[in-house]
């Protein structure tokens, strides 16, 4: 069906390493590779860049200019910081604002157009102290005038004097190098360096073909702390924290006609975590740092397009502020997106950014430790079964969506004697390439389901919260975005606004899932009853909803979930303390499989409607339940954790809740197979998820199909041939 | 130490029987009863009122007028209920007002005085509607000018129509007799008439020596429903809305100068429970309440008097407004109060009420059928085991306050062939009797630590939270409260005006216990700085506090604990999302002994201090916790289970917090037994807690006492003699 060469090669980015020119040659050869990249640290040799292969050359462009940061120490980056609360004993309090900060990290930012934006507050009270209550001599804040017993924090400003990325490779590997230092855009002479520094990279670099920056300027938040037993106190992936500087300040105020204060950021001491709703003030300021960054990125990929090269991006560590579905990220140009990918909701994230190249960059990366401490290329590891555990996400969402190419990073020299890896990467590339070019005949078939996840950021946030999978398994919404990344539905991530405006029109169901006040849950957005009676229309009259949590949780309204009437179920959190609850029966043939391990238990759960009808319930408490509301459905999970077996639960209930089968897609009989069918070749792709060989039939719309399939395997199936 | 005839005889009260008359003065001489009465439905004989024995008589005052009710049915009591809510198709609604509800026990109150006070609410939008915007004709209410798909709920007066107690009785006993009406004794027609007729009983029964109200007007709020899936909907034995009617609405605007309107008892359907702080409305809607109450029972009780008979009055069904700790109790002049008594501090709540007489009436009741559908007095029952599960309760707060009496209820015939239980009553009326003996000579030794309950009701609602044990054991306070019913503390219970006032300045360990926003935590409460500030001030200056589950949580401050600086945790529910906690290791040896079985998880807990000290952790949650703040210490306990070994542990908890060593109050060696020391008799009581046969070092003030203890035995040593 398609030529071995396609097969064989093409689409793949090898991590070529200096001293190992032969085996990274061979390697390029066994994976298929068109592309040669140095990693972090190694620089290429003549031997493999003159080898005939695409070259990408990586670049962190705010870091590796210490000298000129020694020069310009007002030039590096800064952040607001809250010193720890202290409860005054007198009417006079000492605080040292660094105190239980990581000093290496962080220096205090005392200049003359910094000590205007620190603030003083009484955490008792909630409310800032008048400037003349509190004075610094350049150690220590002394605050007078306290309320004894009441609690003091200060906010202040300082510059991060550690790179973040460098500061946890060092501290974590106790390396002794230098620390590395990092330059603010802002800064009109870093600017000016920067460029003129990338103009010369360029130049001395003519065998680069593609510019990989890693990645562009603010890094997201990692906030480190003195005590070892709390090494981070804060880590937030997609917070704009450490973009803040008294210029952002002033220019945002300019901007905007209103001064932005410590407590935008500090926000009570537990900053604004993009968990969490943001206040208004943060919407503006995450848009105009979203604006500046895709400047100040046009300009950088001007540099290197005026030079001949590509700019590509890789989209991890200084990300901040160009999001790929953000509403500037395709004004900057760049000619390639990369994402480092354990999941599949991670492939979509970067299938669907509008840019000319996208990129996977695969797990394990060729490193000795891998993820949380195994020990893949260590004696002991497994890195072809880290490989295919990886594999096995990724893959599903590589057959609902294509991207253009795939990679490893790392130093190949731990490749050598691991064949069953090595044989694991050629199989995944190979596979990769049957799909890519299964997708570019023609989609592959959907079932017409137009599924609409609902949250906070909306499609700023598609596919992803913050961060990978494992930071964030802890959100309902996570598992279920990894659900949907292999299901042949459409997937659409809207806000709030979007409901106002009509985004339901054109959905059939409507998800929700997060836990009271979050951003995912929607936080006080369900206090709006705009929105309210927006999706109770678009129930009532036909649609669907599936809620899991505690989706629609707000306080002040009659019930706790707005959506209550429309789900058949609220949470008691104490306010039904008196209300007794409806006994139920928890129904032994549910309309779709349901699949127990998937599921969890959200305390207090309990049935606003007799009809609610309970189809798994634990400890007395209903974990899954269906509620018909209207003409429209409401399904209501207590928990979702991702699994194959709960995908294909997700899949089963949004075919019965929208009254469709599965064939149209391709659908196995056996749950532990998964199928996408691709009619432009006439080909079903059938995914083995399990671990034993299987034997399936396949619905399809060509009729039915038989297949036997061995643990794990990809297979790529033409009915008509069989 | 005492004469047999104080121990065989007195402060026992029989429930005699007719027809059984022989029994019934068999039975007097075995428990040694010095008073017989008659029990709900049953009319004792001149053999048994002959005998010279005092007489209870039974008087349910608002009940049993049938014949005046018919004649008067605007005389009834009545309530507020809210509709269900109903989601809008169209610009028109109609809402059946009592569909859902039980429609035996509820008849709509649409009279000219009660219309007015009706209200239609859009719960979307939390607004009621212009009153001009609904009709009532007669069946259904008909709203106009809707909003599509907002939802719509109509509050109502209407009239109970059937006592709740007797409607209880008899939907689960299947009567078939005329269902009991109530009265209500604010309808001028119904109170003269009450009035005449307990005169003309009074005058009726001169072999009554005491008349024994159960209870007085206002039932607990007990709603039903209309499905037997939810037969009752809602229970509240605090609440105070059924003593709500036209007429009571129109005297408290009068009074207070401002209307309440049915929002102010429907609460956006939640109703106003108990467990929940009350709206400033609510508190004074109590007061006025409380105040009626007191005036119409004093009334009643002089007609007693003036009889020549004594008034006593029964401590539950309609005894809302008459709490024995509320301001006007007193005034009403009862001669005795009688509480049942499952648990400790039920006695302790009966043994501290200004009343001359303080009466238990103990369980199990003389019913074939006990609590919970146990078969006590039915075939495979084991009456003796009840009766010795509730008495291990009961005894240890009888041995820290005196009552005066003790009895049982129900019917004599029960007990015959009982050989067991009735040895069993016998012993416990005999140790009873000389607890009460000891305690006539001096009270019992304390430890001299002060401990303060703080929560919204403060001293009204000392002990108790409302009802029983077993209605309200999902709170984490009444476990605290059953444990501290039988230590050798003092105990006071405060509210948060108290703490203003300085409540806290003579009290030695506070304790707050209960969920976040409940009437137990103390919900917005601890948003006011002053309440914050002063307990601050309490434990940095050397006090202790003992917090349970949330204490002190409220929304809106820096963290969710109002004092997490003071206990050192602090609770996350999601605003934590980027904090990363500190890491901890659980003490393998605490300050004291430690009962894990005692202990439960608070989700979300977290230190806040590093110096915060882990006692007990489950799943790497925090469940015990102890934290230096200044010169005091607070305790954290995730939940708190009573049993003998909790209360144990709470004991040794409060000697460690306050440096004390127990021997002044009697310190048992080992954990599963108890002591009190009564110095005036140099009388050591010793309680075996568990069933197995224990030796014991006692330590009091004397010296070391030894002793062997039978299973859960009660013993009374005297160490001079032995």
């Amino acid at each position: 069906m398609k030529s071995m060469e396609q097969v064989r090669q093409g689409g793949f980015t090898l991590p070529g390493e200096a001293g190992y020119e032969k085996l990274t040659l061979e390697m390029a050869k066994l994976w298929g590779a068109d592309v040669i990249r140095d990693s972090d640290g190694t620089k290429l040799s003549p031997e493999i860049t003159e080898a005939g292969y695409k070259i990408y050359s990586t670049i962190c462009i705010i870091r590796e200019h210490n000298a000129f940061a020694e020069a310009h120490p007002e030039a590096q980056q800064q952040c607001f910081l809250c010193s720890d609360p202290r409860t005054a004993e007198g009417e006079t309090l000492t605080i040292d604002p660094l105190e239980g900060y990581f000093t290496e990290q962080f220096a205090v930012n005392d200049a003359e157009d910094a000590l205007p934006y620190w603030q003083v507050w009484d955490r008792t009270e909630g409310r800032p102290l008048p400037a003349e209550n509190w004075s610094w001599d350049g150690e220590r804040i002394t605050v007078r005038g306290c309320v004894p017993y009441h609690r003091y924090t200060a906010s202040f400003l300082c510059f991060r004097i550690w790179e973040e990325i460098n500061m946890y490779n060092h501290t974590t590997n106790h390396w002794t190098s230098e620390h590395l230092r990092q330059l603010d855009p802002r800064n009109p002479a870093a600017w000016a360096y920067l460029q003129q520094w990338l103009k010369d990279w360029c130049r001395a670099n003519p065998q680069t073909d593609v510019v990989r920056l890693t990645s562009l300027f603010y890094n997201f938040v990692w906030i480190f702390g003195s005590d070892p037993r709390r090494r981070t106190r804060f880590v937030d992936w997609a917070s704009y924290d450490f973009t803040v500087s008294p210029a952002a300040l002033r220019d945002f105020e300019r901007e905007y006609g209103y001064a932005l204060t410590a407590e935008d950021f500090i926000h009570g001491g537990k900053l604004q975590a993009t968990h969490r709703p943001p206040t208004p003030h943060k919407r503006d300021y995450m848009d105009f740092i979203q604006r500046f960054v895709a400047e100040k990125a046009k300009a950088l990929v001007e540099i290197v397009h005026a030079a001949g090269k590509q700019a590509y991006v890789f989209y991890d560590d200084s990300w901040v502020g160009m999001e790929p579905y953000g509403k500037y990220f395709a004004s900057i140009g760049f000619d390639g997106l990369i994402k480092c990918v354990f999941s599949g909701f991670e492939c979509r994230l970067c299938a669907g950014a509008k840019v000319p190249v996208h990129e996977l960059r695969f797990h394990p990366y060729l490193f000795p430790v891998g993820l949380g401490g195994l020990p893949t290329f260590s004696p002991g590891g497994h890195p072809e079964k880290d490989a295919f555990d990886y594999w096995l996400h990724v893959r599903r969402a590589l057959a609902r969506q294509p991207v253009d190419r795939i990679g490893l990073g790392g130093y190949l020299h731990l490749t050598v004697g691991q064949d069953a890896f090595n044989e694991a990467i050629r199989e995944m590339a190979a596979d990769f390439r049957r799909l890519r070019e299964l997708h570019s005949h023609g989609a592959p078939a959907g079932l017409g389901i137009r599924v609409a996840v609902l949250h906070t950021w909306g499609a700023l946030r598609s596919w992803t919260l913050s961060g990978h999978f494992h930071e964030t398994d802890g959100n309902v919404l996570i598992h279920i975005n990894e659900a949907l990344s292999g299901l042949p539905v459409d997937v659409k991530f809207i806000d709030f606004e979007d409901v106002r405006n009509g985004a339901l029109r054109d959905t059939d169901v409507l998800i929700s899932a997060g836990r009271q006040g979050d951003a995912w849950s929607g936080g006080d957005a369900w206090k709006s009853p705009d929105v309210v009676t927006e999706v109770t229309r678009f129930v009532y009259e036909g649609g669907c909803l599936i809620g899991a949590g505690e989706p629609s949780a707000a306080e002040g309204r009659d019930t706790r979930f707005a959506l209550a009437h429309v789900l058949g179920v609220d949470q008691d959190r104490g306010e039904y303390a008196c209300h007794m609850p409806w006994s139920f029966e928890t129904e032994q043939k549910a309309p779709f499989p349901v699949c127990r391990e998937a599921l969890g238990v959200t305390p207090g759960i309990r049935l606003t409607d007799p009809e609610t009808r309970v189809l798994a319930a634990e400890q007395e408490v209903p974990a899954l339940t269906l509620h018909c509301f209207g003409k429209g459905q409401a399904v209501y999970l207590g928990g979702f954790a991702y699994s194959p077996a709960a995908a294909r639960m997700l899949l089963e209930m949004l075919l019965y809740l929208t009254g469709k089968d599965g064939s149209a897609a391709g659908f196995c009989a056996d749950p532990r197979a998964e199928a996408a069918w691709f009619p432009a070749d006439e080909t079903l792709v059938l995914f083995n998820n399990c671990e034993e060989t299987l034997r399936t039939s396949v619905a399809f719309p060509g009729g039915t199909a038989e297949a036997e399939l061995q643990p794990l395997e990809t297979r790529f199936l033409k009915p008509a041939d069989a």
